[in-house]
């Protein structure tokens, strides 16, 4: 593909209550710095170098959080920066930046992404597998989702069952099911099955079939889509026509909505690693552990202590006979949680306000 | 006794490691406010008013808290305050202070009480019965200790059985026995029996009966005393010779010393209540808890959380489905610790260093 035709989209919107006290309504997850020293968000960008051209990169994010989002991608133009008035799942997001990239390149192929994702794996691997992918994409006519053979028997992925080779596309296989999220013995068979791999939600397609695929599927969405797409005037959409418009979209997944209904998905087996992050139960895998599990960027003594995750900051933490503890002291506020309850943090941001601590949330 | 002739003796050397990382080797537990919102060291002081008058208050503290204790103290005057050069236990410590107090007054009757004691009951009540031991000590040249009628079995204090009432002293007893810390199924049957106290460590002696006890228990305690009390220029040892004698008096406790020897100990029972401040685990009774016993002065939501103490020194905290924690954050060094674990927080302060935080010692 050419790569003027290149486009990627970057979903980026989350508020990652689940990352508290780090994360914040006015700071999400994608802006921190969860997996290395710069924000996940511009991790995210920095890696789609030599395969989409920056200025065919297009975010879309919160409303709130246009601002930041901006300033942490100075090369992104801005309106390449979509603002949400309002979150209506994934299907309304990508269903507008396809209406975007299709107006701007009637041929693009793009690529969708998130912006908590780990990528690892060897250098160039990403890189190589979205241009194979894209490549795909358009010659197939296909929606194309990437596999990941599973590193450990995973409950809280869901998983895609592949099928027949597609024909003209080396690699690429057809997609029999996607399953949902399993209980533990079954993601052991799963493991075990070489035809079973990780959803992890990214994909490539042309923008012209991702349309015609949520027309055929989500006609609701589809209308919703040509009536905000009415309002244009020049390169914006006016806030008002937004926000009457965006909120009334259908809010469903791309994957419920589109992925499990249509007959032309294909998938390409990663070669890079993948991982979501979607607690802080996750960054445990990501950060330097010593040998008995601790793992954590900081200065930590722990005796007795193991499998606990810190994060404070830079500042020094004692641990004594502790396990399986999340320990996070974010400057104006502390928080010590057990690993197994990470993504009940949720509703602890939801109830800082009882305690009198809702200026945390 | 006139209340010129009644003095006290603050012991206020420990360094109090147990409260890492609030202590520091730079500033010892009985200068934290961990009882109310002044130090302890303060507060035993203002305990004393009304009883023992400022200038008869005699503080002794390690060489390197002299210039802490003195700020702390400013109505105390400078020659009031003995700074040790190393510490030499409780015997060398109340010697010393005996001799002091005995050169400026032979017939004084003094108090000895420690720096990190939490004293309760109702208004009046330490007052009242510290006046009565200083008359009882004054009158029967008795060494007076005090005895708690114990609230709990613990087994991290030693007990006193106490025998037939002191002639002529109404309410004083006989002192039949002193008892080791027991084990928790022993500690219950003395709780059970109404002539074990515990025994607290605050006493009431004239000085010079005291110091004939030193005499005919402690000889070697008794001539480095009278060696040291030799080479006094005016008010002052000179700090030479202070180095030189003191690190070579004998090291033992008031009580293994003198009074489990002695043939004239008697016991008033305290009408005060009393625990002695240890560790973080002890700060559990004092502080505010809610309804699930979390211990507190800081803002916290805790949630499927119980028994956990929390000192943040003000910063909010959140916790979620954790128990039997100790969580402190200094400002500059976090500490989780399980509770049953706090005693060992001595052993942690020892190897900051192999973890590259000895400045946080």
């Amino acid at each position: 593909v050419d790569r003027r035709r290149r486009f990627a989209v970057i979903m980026a919107g989350g508020s990652g209550t689940r990352f508290w006290p780090w994360s914040r309504e006015a700071k999400p997850k994608q802006l921190l710095a969860l997996t290395s020293s710069t924000s996940m968000l511009a991790e995210t960008v920095s890696r789609l170098k030599g395969v989409v051209p920056p200025s065919n990169i297009v975010v879309v994010t919160s409303r709130r959080y246009r601002r930041q989002v901006a300033g942490e991608l100075p090369r992104i133009a801005k309106d390449c920066i979509l603002a949400e008035p309002v979150g209506r799942n994934t299907a309304a997001c990508i269903g507008w930046a396809a209406t975007e990239i299709r107006r701007r390149c009637p041929d693009a192929v793009m690529a969708v992404l998130s912006a908590d994702h780990r990528i690892g794996g060897r250098s160039g691997a990403f890189g190589g597998d979205l241009a194979k992918a894209l490549e795909v994409a358009d010659r197939t006519r296909r929606l194309v989702t990437f596999g990941i053979r599973p590193e450990s028997p995973a409950t809280g992925y869901g998983y895609i069952r592949a099928g027949a080779a597609v024909r003209g596309a080396a690699g690429a296989r057809e997609v029999d099911a996607f399953v949902e999220k399993p209980k533990a013995a079954v993601a052991r068979r799963y493991v075990a099955n070489s035809n079973y791999y990780w959803n992890c939600g990214i994909f490539a397609w042309r923008a012209d079939v991702i349309l015609e695929e949520i027309a055929g599927n989500l006609p609701e969405l589809a209308s919703g889509l040509a009536r905000l797409e009415a309002t244009r005037r020049g390169r914006s959409i006016p806030a008002k026509a937004l926000d009457r418009i965006y909120g009334e979209l259908p809010a469903i997944s791309i994957d419920y909505g589109v992925l499990e209904k249509s007959r032309r998905v294909a998938m390409v087996p990663a070669s890079f690693s993948w991982s979501d992050i979607g607690s802080w139960d996750s960054v445990a895998e990501l950060w330097p552990a010593d040998r008995n599990a601790n793992a954590t960027r900081d200065p930590l003594l722990a005796l007795d202590s193991g499998s606990n995750i810190v994060a404070s900051g830079g500042k020094p933490v004692v641990l004594l006979g502790v396990d399986n503890l999340v320990v996070v002291d974010a400057g104006d506020a502390l928080m010590v949680c057990a690993r197994e309850r990470c993504q009940d943090l949720r509703s602890v941001v939801a109830r800082l306000a009882e305690a009198g601590l809702g200026e945390l949330r």
